[in-house]
């Protein structure tokens, strides 16, 4: 059972989707409904050539093979013991042939060719200074703008971008603009979102965002994703994206 | 009746809203479901001094003098038979210590003094030469960029509206990258968008903005609203807006 790839602390979580599983260590950073949501909002096959940016344990990574929406994705992840799970996780899913993880720096522009169809990412949603924050502390660098802010995101998704080659990522709204004029600045064309909004008839707290490199003026709008039914359960549509 | 106000081929229309008029004439430009959602999604009140740019037959204005959204309100509209229209239906709904029609262009500086809280728009929405126009028709000149485009409201926003004023408008998603970035060039930042999706799980189709002149970085994204239910009739939501 591979159990041998799996250190003290750690847990093995099902992703409900043709057996894959993820290796999470509580101490670290573990995925939420964004990471579902984003694997969910991005469009992609199996012949694409995926780039994940933040990768933390690899969870879109796997998220996208799990769901046929890359042939092969690389993840990029600046810390170590995150990066660590992630080579791991690539093992206990028999995805040698078919992901990489390199440990490095997003804003290395050496570490990323412009090679790739899709590019994803579940960056850091909170400004450097919001909030309660530990610089040093695993978790903050994976929520908080510590080690990159969106504009180093934004650059480094154009980079390993063909052009036509589309961005998808997941961010807070609070910012909307910012991104979408960050996005301009690097080639890319904000072309489609869809709202998340945990309850029916209240506000949003997430966006998903698609882009293209090079792309023309457009936008379309998606039904709004709402989380919570009136029964405080996930809706249909969520469940769907968890176990479907 | 006051019916000596009305000429051929023009009808009277009820508003739902303490016995609030308007008249219209089926060849020019009439009202629909936007300028109610507009008017609702403006935030006013009885002592706030509202500009309307582009008001067509007045449409905006009286629908916020009915919503005490407004203590006095100003529109200006280019083309004379609506503005006709407009100065007629103050006179019906005895308006006219609260309400007044500038007939003329939004382009014109010397027209707009920075006196506004508020600024209400409900433009062209499509491109010059998108489909086929008659440059002359007034219909076209209603719905198409011929007069003016989204620049031009924008700037003309921005230079009535104090310091901290809020501008209230309607367009379609398609070009809502450029819309965000045009009001940025004219100190305007948008804080608070809500999507009209016309069937619960399809596409938004118009987009209700609230920007605010030399407001800081922050976005709100409300509740969806959705027009017409599964039965194919309006929702409660519309039709209290309508007649509420």
């Amino acid at each position: 059972m591979k159990n041998d790839l799996i250190k003290d602390g750690e847990r093995i979580d099902e992703l409900g989707r043709k057996g894959y599983r993820i290796i999470q260590e509580p101490g670290l950073f573990c995925f939420g409904t964004d990471a579902v949501f984003l694997a969910d909002f991005a469009k992609g096959g199996p012949q694409i050539k995926a780039l994940d940016l933040c990768s933390g344990n690899g969870i879109i990574p796997i998220l996208l093979k799990a769901r046929d929406k890359a042939g092969h994705v690389t993840g990029i992840e600046i810390q170590e013991k995150s990066a660590d799970l992630f080579k791991r996780s690539i093992r206990l899913n028999d995805l040698e042939d078919e992901a990489e993880v390199i440990c490095g720096d997003i804003k290395d522009a050496s570490l990323i060719k412009g090679v790739y169809d899709i590019v994803t990412c579940n960056p850091p949603y909170m400004s450097a200074g919001e909030g309660l924050v530990n610089p040093g502390d695993a978790k903050a660098i994976a929520r908080h703008e510590i080690m990159c802010d969106f504009g180093d995101v934004a650059r480094a998704a154009s980079r390993g971008l063909k052009s036509g080659g589309r961005f998808f990522f997941v961010h807070r709204p609070r910012k909307m603009t910012d991104i979408i004029s960050l996005l301009r600045e690097n080639r890319l064309e904000a072309k489609r979102m869809r709202f998340v909004h945990p309850k029916e008839g209240g506000r949003a707290n997430m966006i998903l965002v698609e882009a293209v490199k090079d792309g023309g003026v457009q936008m379309i709008i998606e039904p709004p994703l709402t989380v919570y039914g009136k029964d405080g359960e996930y809706t249909q549509e969520v469940r769907d994206m968890y176990f479907g």
